[in-house]
């Protein structure tokens, strides 16, 4: 029996057996011992942001104290099904958490800031430092764990002067121009220079040429002393200078000043500056205006609060029919494709107020985010059902990112002389690429580190020397599920990849422990695996499978090695039905004494 | 007790019961009743390819004949888990079997001939029609599916005279340019004039200017009376010409020119025309050529047996090391990150023969196929972990679309005088923006029809009228999963999303029948849910759930209505679940009476 199972036999049952006990695929690496770090030497760890766009978070340890820079969460896609997303790995920080004495927000984008409530009381909730626009969007987003304790927000300014955080460890925000206000950049006072962390930075411009006010934000600089520079590298791949974001303005004005019907604009709710700017268009146009989506709606709230625009030109989306379609602007979310979002549905007929027609200009201010292709097409398809007249980026400069381009990250580079250079913020090919950059500006090939996360980066030596340790912090995934936030089972991936290619197969059988016959014929549920309601026939045939492997087990068997009878049905039904159908579901089969 | 439900459960009920029976969501649509065919009208009905790209396939009937173009499949997405390709459907074909004359083939890419095999018998094995290269592809993938009776395959050349088909139908291909050898446009002569069909399309040319071949392929329709002109929609998107393929070779020839290490040229398999330049550029410069990756290896065979291009220096990629390494060049599969082809291997150290070097050269002479983003990104994470020189189509132009951009379209339609137009292959938000094109060129609106896969088109009173009926031919989704071929099932393809979201929990109780009570404690088999190891207290508090709800409903009762329980146990069961955990498994009750 077993002989005739052969060599497929026993491939299914080494992986079914792997599954059974859940246990993940790869034995994890034992901790690497971090050695202590010295008394003339500055260390600096990202665990997240540089192998990947999302999920920032910096470490900059010195003397005993730790001060940790932003703390985001990175969107998950279809290789982690079911999670809802990633976090930086802090077990470095939590093992150390009497020494965190700061966690200092760049700004208020959800990469930056969306790791907050599931981490701060493992970073034993230190104070946050951050900007005012930064610091409402954090206590909105907290409002959602009404658990947790409440939180220590320090609000600053920028250009303030140096925060004090420890003894030998200040902090000072600097202005930059990213996309949403209260956007800065940071700046690490140590006692052997400055270490300048960009946090998301693009450069406003005119045709390549940096606004005055870009030249201004970055003055400051020539006189510090900036031993280690660390910058976003998104944008690194696309060459030159991005459209700036006045003329993205000037010509969703025109725009919105020849068209006679109503405008509907989507675009991102973290596009905060922008938003505020379609506010004072519409004003200008005498329009009212529309807010529709969740956090479009919550970020104007906070617009509101800070008196950042007038917005009694804002009515309700109900009351939309009370004005001339000329005298309406809608803001909305769902650019991206986003299924339930508000432009989706107006594409697709099911919004409770607004059906889209011929004289509807409909704006489409973003790019895709990667990914996104697929859902932003059936967006596009619905969209062009109507007669509306469309705009796209492609169409019209109606979106530039808030991500510098090559030629933008170069400027920066020139505004601020540096010693030592480290890329974050990116995939690894932009890390290198960006890397590349410096060197091609001057900076030496051997002051340049490119980190992955968890790298242990140092500056030693009182910042003469730029090392990275061969030891590494703790990196692997942290994922957000449900209520539960820990380790990533690879398995549980595994598995949830199968169930979506080719389902599951449950095999039921009651087995008489005297006879070792089964009591009846076995029951089989399955889902995801084929249709069953046209598949009377293999099941059939399924249940003959079945009867065969385990009474040719159990029959005269005394006792019923059950392990041996599951995993005998388990091959053979896993083979029937790859012979069959040539798909593989999981096959699960439950074998009961009576 | 079944008020203390309320409202979540019963919404869960109403939820299982539907999965339980497995039936599709929607109802389906009945056929609807299709008017026959006037004697003075022919028949267009785009079949596929003009929801989506892929799929290509249009029928042409008249006077009781049909000719079919192409038969292509259409890959998957993340939306349909499982599914392996999708075919265009072919019931109304299936309908008027015996009325099918012929298979006309443009070329030889999967969306234009990858639905055969599936289709081809339930066509009647109708005679295929195609160009040499295409019926060499057509026979290699048919070799697959060794079961099916032998393809009546007639090769034509292009320009030929007409062929024909039928009595009042013939059918002539023209040479055009496209991306594989034999790549042509079909002429469907009728009494009232040519139906003219592109294929895939675009426009060799310098800087916007066509090339000389371009205008002498185009020269024959001076003289034709067009009555519709139908045309791939693919790259209406964007603006302008495309680079030309020749200033891509050039740009390649100079990297292999100037590079002292070893080539790798990642691409498309199906650009076999760059390919077969790629040959040359070896011989050029003295390289041997290593052929890595399955389709590739295919087509290069294909290449060999036409004899397109000398092949005497492929070396076999063993014998690499002989070859000092400026005498190799490389041409491999993988360029959109698919897992487990060459590149892949090379860039994450699995190859059997080839680890990358900082001397090594790797271009990917391809774009990104919209959903391939994060492979690709992976990809060229993986690369630049080597420090091997890379090039992109973002560095420099090292590849261009067979499809051409608005430009290379506008160009087209000038030289093809027609009377009426039906954009294909695209979304239909392709298909839209292509009719304004045409409008916008001079072509009247009411002369215009964008068709949805299954719209019933026809040129009525001897081609004086165009007309889109209000009534469709079938056109649901037909896919391909391992064996079989049919309608897509709904509720197999939401089970696969909800399991691949939050798995499955199937529960095994088995009920004394007398009592009403369980035998023992529930058995709990679940996959894909959670991390079952770290749970035990969250099982154990459910099989206590599992018991109490089961036994409420079954204790003292006689006989025992099982249904009752399960659906008692499921809602409870799932309640629990989400209020613990915030997952939604499938929740799957086997309670068996003992």
């Amino acid at each position: 029996m077993l002989n005739q199972r052969g060599q497929f036999s026993r491939g299914l049952r080494h992986k079914n057996a792997h599954r059974r006990n859940n246990a993940p695929i790869k034995a994890k690496k034992p901790h690497d011992i971090i050695p202590s770090l010295a008394e003339d030497s500055i260390r600096i760890i990202p665990l997240g942001g540089v192998e990947e766009v999302g999920r920032n978070m910096t470490v900059i340890e010195f003397r005993g104290d730790i001060i940790v820079i932003d703390a985001g969460i990175q969107f998950t896609d279809t290789e982690t099904p079911g999670v809802d997303y990633i976090l930086a790995n802090t077990k470095y920080l939590e093992e150390r958490k009497s020494h965190i004495k700061a966690l200092v927000i760049t700004h208020g984008h959800l990469d930056h800031i969306g790791g907050i409530p599931y981490l701060i009381t493992r970073l034993g909730n230190p104070p946050i430092y951050t900007r005012e626009f930064g610091s409402l969007l954090i206590r909105k987003r907290q409002e959602e764990f009404p658990h947790l304790p409440p939180l220590d927000i320090r609000i600053v300014d920028a250009d303030d002067k140096s925060i004090p955080i420890t003894k030998d460890l200040k902090v000072r925000f600097f202005g930059l121009t990213h996309s949403i206000p209260d956007s800065t950049g940071i700046i690490i006072e140590t006692p052997f220079g400055d270490i300048v962390n960009t946090g998301d930075v693009r450069v406003e411009n005119e045709n390549g040429v940096p606004a005055e006010k870009e030249v201004e934000q970055y003055k400051m600089f020539k006189d510090r002393n900036v031993l280690l520079f660390t910058m976003d590298s998104t944008g690194i791949e696309k060459p030159g200078f991005s459209p700036s974001e006045s003329s993205i303005l000037k010509n969703i004005d025109q725009i919105v000043a020849r068209s006679d019907g109503r405008v509907i604009i989507a675009t991102f709710a973290s596009q905060v500056e922008r938003i505020i700017e379609f506010m004072n268009i519409a004003k200008r146009y005498g329009r009212k205006v529309v807010i529709e989506g969740r956090s479009m709606r919550t970020n104007m709230d906070i617009i509101k609060h800070l008196g950042l625009v007038t917005v009694d030109h804002i009515v309700p989306v109900e009351e939309i029919e009370k004005y001339p379609p000329n005298k309406i602007m809608m803001i909305a979310t769902g650019a991206q494709g986003e299924e339930f979002a508000a432009l989706m549905r107006m594409s697709n007929r099911t919004h409770k107020y607004i059906r889209l027609i011929r004289a509807d200009t409909v704006i489409l201010s973003s790019s895709i985010i990667p990914g996104n292709e697929r859902a932003i097409a059936k967006l596009k398809d619905n969209l062009y059902r109507h007669d509306s007249k469309i705009i796209t980026y492609l169409d019209s400069d109606v979106h530039t990112s808030g991500h510098g381009k090559r030629g933008e990250l170069e400027w920066v580079h020139r505004q601020i002389p540096y010693k030592f250079f480290m890329p974050v913020h990116g995939h690894h090919y932009m890390l290198k690429q960006h890397a590349e950059l410096a060197e091609q500006i001057g900076c030496p090939r051997e002051n340049i580190i490119v980190p992955d996360n968890g790298s242990i980066i140092e500056l030693q030596e009182g910042g003469k020397k730029f090392v990275k340790l061969p030891e590494k912090a703790p990196s692997g995934d942290v994922v957000v599920e449900g209520f539960s936030v820990g380790d990533v089972s690879e398995v549980l991936i595994r598995d949830r990849k199968m169930l979506a290619e080719d389902g599951m197969f449950v095999i039921i059988a009651m087995v008489n422990t005297r006879t070792g016959h089964l009591k009846k014929s076995p029951d089989i549920i399955s889902r995801g695996f084929i249709y069953l309601r046209e598949s009377q026939d293999l099941l059939s045939e399924a249940r003959n499978v079945i009867k065969r492997s385990i009474e040719g087990i159990t029959a005269g068997m005394n006792p019923i090695n059950f392990d041996y009878a599951k995993n005998a049905v388990s091959d053979d039904v896993s083979r029937f039905l790859f012979q069959k159908t040539a798909k593989k579901p999981i096959v699960i089969p439950v074998i009961l004494g009576v």
